[in-house]
C-alpha cells in the first residue's frame, strides 16, 4: 500500500469531544480537563500536563491538559476553565476536536534572550501578541520574565517592549497638544493622592484622562476607593464626554484595554517575587502612551517595605525611566517621595475615600500627610505641564485647593461621571490599643495591608482600618492605634485575631 | 482593647475544609479546587492560581488554587488534585485546614542566581529538597531552569548540583570496586543496545547493576522493552540478588528513587524546550553516582534530529562531563556515534525486544547496525573496566556475541528478575510503500517516534512500527518502507493516517 495522497494535516482531527464548563477561574492559565480513558487522550498520547490545541467552529485556544479518573468527566467530553470557554466561545456540549499544538514561534525568541542575546521590536510584539492570546502556558510566562530579571536593563531593548506592549492593546488619542497623567509606583497601602491631585490639575486647565486600577493584592486601589464616590466603570467614549466636559476622570482602566499583557507579566513576577527594572520601567510607561499622556509625573515612594527601597536603587531607576520615556517622546518628571509608613488614616475603600473628602473639603482633622503629599505631587504636575512657573506649582495648588475649587470639581467630574455619593461606613468596627506605652518606632506596611485585607478589604467596600498613629508618635498604654472596620463578624474576627497575633504591625518602643 | 496575648501564628487556621478526591493526574503540579464562595477562601483572600498550604494531621502540602463557580465542589469542599492526595495521606472527607504558605526560603537562592550568581552546595541542596517535597510551583521551577540556561555552565557549580541531585535520593552502594554503567544521551528512537551491551559486560564479568527508565515522550524505553522480556519492577534487594548471581541487571530505575529531582527538572526543560549543559551533565552524572557506579560509558549520538547536534557542540560537552566526573571521582568515556537514524528496525517495546533477541541470538536477519553498536559499546566499555586491554575490546565483546555466552547471560539475567518471555506479536499490521522509486535521503526521528506512538506505543506492549530501510538505500515505489503494529483498528487508522500525511518521514529522492 502506498501512503501518498492523504491530505490531513500533522496531528489532524482525531475524533469529536463534547465541551462542560467547569465555571473554573484559573486567573490567566487556561487549563483543560479530559478523562484518562478517554480515547483522544490515549490515541493522541496527550499525557497530563500536556499542551492541547482546541479547534471549535472558527476558534482555536491552547490549553495545559489535566486528566481525571473519576466521574469529574465523561470519557468523551471536555471539561473547560473559564478562559477557556470564553476563548472558544461555544456552548455546553458543543462539539470540539484536540490537536497537538503548533511549537510557538516566538518561543524560540524567548529561548534566545534566555540564552544572552536581546530582543527587538519585531520579536516581543510577536512574544506579546501571543501572550495576551493567552497562548503561554505558566511555564513560558516565567521563562519570559525570568529572562529579563537575569539580564541587566538596556534602554533599546526597554523602548521596544514597551511600544510592543503599547501596539497589543487599545490606544487613547486626544485633541489636546498636552495631556497630563500621575501615576506611583506603588508598594505603600492608602497613599491615595489621585483623586486630589485630577481635582486640582483639571481645576488649574490641565487634560488629566486619569484610568487607574483596582487591588490586585493590596486593600483598595484608586479605582476601588473612587467607585465608594462615584461610577468607574465608563468605556473610552463615555470617559472621553467626562475629560471634554471638566478636562479630567478618574475611571477604572480595566474596561479600557491599555497595555494588557502588563497584567499578565505582573502576575507572573509577583509569584516569583521576582523584580526587573526592565520590565517595570515598560509596565508603567506603555500604560502612559497607550493612554496618550505626554507629560508625565511619576511618584516613587522610597523605603524598606516600599517597591523601592534605596535612594540609590531610585536614582538608578530614575535614570532608566527618562532614558527610555525620551525615546518615546514622553516627558516625564519623578518625585521621590517617603514610603515608609501609609499615607493618610484610612486602609480599605471607603475609609480611603473618606480621608480624599476630608481633604478636599478641608475638615479640621484631614490626614495632614495626605494632605501635604497630594499638594506637593500637584505643584509638580502644573509645573511640568506648564501650569505654573516654576517654584510657583505650590502656591497654585494651595490656592486651588483652599478656595474650594478643587472640591468643587472633583464633584463636577464625579457627576459627569454618573453621580457623587458618600462612601459607606462599616456595620462593625473595633479599636485595637497599643499593648505597652512608648513611641511608635516603625510601622509595617505589609502587616497592616494583611489586616485589612481579613476585614474584608476591598471586597467589602466599607471594611478595613484606620490607623491613629505615626511612626514617632509617643503613646500611652490602651491608647487606640487602629480602628478596625468589617461588615461580618466573622471577618472581624480574623482581623483581630490576626492584628492581635502580629503586635509588630505597629512597633512601639 | 488590646492586642498582646494572642498566640495565633501568622495566618492562623481559617476554618476547616473537608477533603474530596479528585482523581485528577496533574503530573508533577499540586492542584487544589475551591468553591469561590468557599468562606475560607473568601476570609484568608485566597485568589485563582494564589498559592495554598494544606495541612492534615502532621502532614503539610503546597498546592496552585484555583476557584470553581460550580456544583463540581461543595462550599466546604476542598478537591485535591493526586499528588496533593497522596502527600496528605488522607481519606475522603478527612478536614484539613489551609494558610497562606511560608515564603519558600530556597527561592530567595533562585532569584540571586537569576541575577546573576552562582549557587554553591548549601543553597542547591535547599532548593533541591524543596523541589522533590514538590513545595516548587510550575511557574519557580521554570525560573530555576530558566536561570540555569542563561548562564554559561561553571563546573564548580555543576558538581554541587550533582552532589545535590545525589543527596535528596537515595543512594546504592556495591562492595565491589569496579562498578560499571553505560548511558546513552538521548533523541534517537530504538537504539536498544542496553541489554546486550550488560549481557555482554557481565560475561566479561564485570559488575553492572543498571537501571533503566520508560518512555517519557518517546515510543519506548529501555525500561519498557526490557519489559516484555522480563520482571524489571525490583526494589533494591531485589535488584542486589540479581547483580550478585549474575553481575548485572536491567531493572526499572523507578522503583529505586535515583536522582528524583531529575525527572523534575526534565519535564520542565522539556515544556520550555530549554537546554542547559549544566542540567544535563549533572543530570546524567547524579544517576550515575546515586547508582554507586565507578566506570561509566557515556555514548552520545550526534546528529540533526539528535540532542546533540554537531560534532562542536558533543566536544565541549564531553569536556565539562569529564572536569565535573573527575570532581565527582567517576571515570568517564565518552564515545560519540552517528544519531542521524535510528539504529535497529523496530520501533516500540515489543519490536525493539524483538531486535536485542536476535542480536543475542545471532539471526540471520539480525539488525546488523544495532549489532555493530553494541559490540562497539561493549568494546569501549570493557576497556575502561580493564576487562580488556586497551585495543582488544572489540574482539572480547564479538568473542562473547558468538560463542552464546551473550545470549546466555541474558537469559540467566531475565531467569533471576523473574523468568524470560518471547515478547509479544500485535493482532493488525500493516505494510507502507515506497510513495515513488528513487534514494532514502533522510529519516526524520522525529516523525517516526510519532507514527509509533500513533500506533499505541508504549501503552500496547506490540504496537509501533519496524522500519526496512537505512538512509542511502535504493527503493522502488510501492517497495514496502516500514510495518506499523496495532493492537487496535482505532490506533492503526491514526498511525496510517499521520505515516500518509507524512511522507517526509521517510524522504526519498
Amino acid at each position: 500500500m502506498n501512503w501518498s495522497g492523504g491530505n490531513d494535516r500533522e496531528g489532524g482531527d482525531t475524533g469529536r469531544l463534547s465541551t462542560r464548563r467547569l465555571y473554573l477561574d484559573t486567573h490567566h492559565e487556561p487549563i483543560v480537563l479530559l478523562h484518562a480513558e478517554c480515547p483522544v487522550a490515549r490515541s493522541e498520547g496527550f499525557t497530563a500536563r500536556a499542551q492541547v490545541e482546541i479547534h471549535s467552529g472558527g476558534h482555536v485556544a491552547l490549553a495545559t491538559l489535566y486528566l481525571v479518573r473519576d466521574s469529574l468527566i465523561g470519557v468523551h467530553e471536555i471539561g473547560l476553565s473559564e478562559i477557556v470557554w470564553k476563548r472558544l466561545g461555544t456552548i455546553d456540549g458543543s462539539p470540539v476536536t484536540l490537536r497537538h499544538p503548533k511549537p510557538l514561534r516566538s518561543m524560540s525568541s524567548v529561548r534566545s534572550k534566555v540564552y544572552g542575546h536581546r530582543l527587538g521590536h519585531h520579536a516581543l510584539d510577536e512574544i506579546l501578541r501571543d501572550i495576551v492570546a493567552d497562548r503561554y502556558s505558566d511555564v513560558e510566562l516565567a521563562a519570559f520574565v525570568t529572562a529579563f530579571s537575569s539580564q541587566p536593563p538596556e534602554v533599546a531593548e526597554i523602548v521596544a517592549l514597551t511600544r510592543a506592549m503599547v501596539d497589543v492593546g487599545d490606544r487613547l488619542s486626544w485633541p489636546n497638544a498636552v495631556v497630563v497623567d500621575k501615576h506611583s509606583v506603588g508598594g505603600i497601602p492608602a497613599n491615595r493622592t489621585t483623586p486630589i491631585v485630577v481635582s486640582i490639575a483639571a481645576s488649574a486647565g490641565l487634560v488629566i484622562p486619569k484610568t487607574s486600577s483596582r487591588a490586585i493584592t493590596s486593600p483598595a486601589g484608586t479605582a476601588d476607593a473612587m467607585e465608594t464616590m462615584a461610577p468607574i466603570d465608563l468605556d473610552t467614549s463615555a470617559m472621553r464626554r467626562v475629560v471634554e466636559r471638566e478636562g479630567g476622570c478618574i475611571v477604572w482602566g480595566g474596561s479600557v484595554r491599555l497595555s494588557p499583557a502588563d497584567d499578565i507579566l505582573i502576575g507572573v513576577e509577583r509569584a516569583l517575587d521576582l523584580d526587573s527594572s526592565s520590565q517595570l520601567v515598560a509596565s508603567v510607561l506603555s500604560k502612559k502612551a497607550a493612554a496618550g499622556s505626554t507629560h508625565v509625573l511619576l511618584d516613587l515612594p522610597v523605603g524598606p517595605t516600599a517597591k523601592v527601597r534605596s535612594n540609590e536603587d531610585a536614582a538608578e531607576l530614575s535614570i532608566l525611566i527618562e532614558e527610555v520615556a525620551s525615546e518615546l517622546g514622553l516627558r516625564v518628571h519623578i518625585v521621590q517621595t517617603d514610603g515608609s509608613q501609609p499615607v493618610g488614616r484610612g486602609v480599605g475603600p471607603a475609609l480611603e475615600a473618606r480621608d480624599v473628602l476630608a481633604v478636599l473639603r478641608q475638615d479640621h482633622d484631614a490626614p495632614p500627610d495626605l494632605r501635604a503629599r497630594s499638594l506637593y505631587l500637584s505643584a509638580a504636575l502644573l509645573e511640568l505641564a506648564g501650569a505654573a512657573s516654576p517654584g510657583l506649582g505650590a502656591r497654585l495648588a494651595e490656592e486651588i485647593l483652599v478656595d474650594g475649587r478643587a472640591l468643587k470639581k472633583f464633584m463636577s467630574i464625579c457627576e459627569a461621571q454618573g453621580g457623587f455619593r458618600e462612601p459607606p461606613t462599616a456595620d462593625l468596627s473595633r479599636e485595637i490599643g497599643a499593648p505597652r506605652g512608648g513611641q511608635v518606632a516603625s510601622i509595617d506596611n505589609r502587616l497592616l495591608a494583611r489586616i485589612a485585607k481579613l476585614a474584608g478589604a476591598p471586597g467589602a467596600k466599607a471594611a478595613g482600618l484606620e490607623l491613629h498613629v505615626r511612626t514617632g508618635d509617643l503613646v500611652d498604654r490602651g491608647q487606640p492605634v487602629m480602628t478596625l472596620h468589617a461588615q461580618s463578624r466573622g471577618e472581624m474576627a480574623y482581623a483581630l485575631a490576626f492584628a492581635r497575633a502580629n503586635p509588630q504591625t505597629i512597633a512601639i518602643l
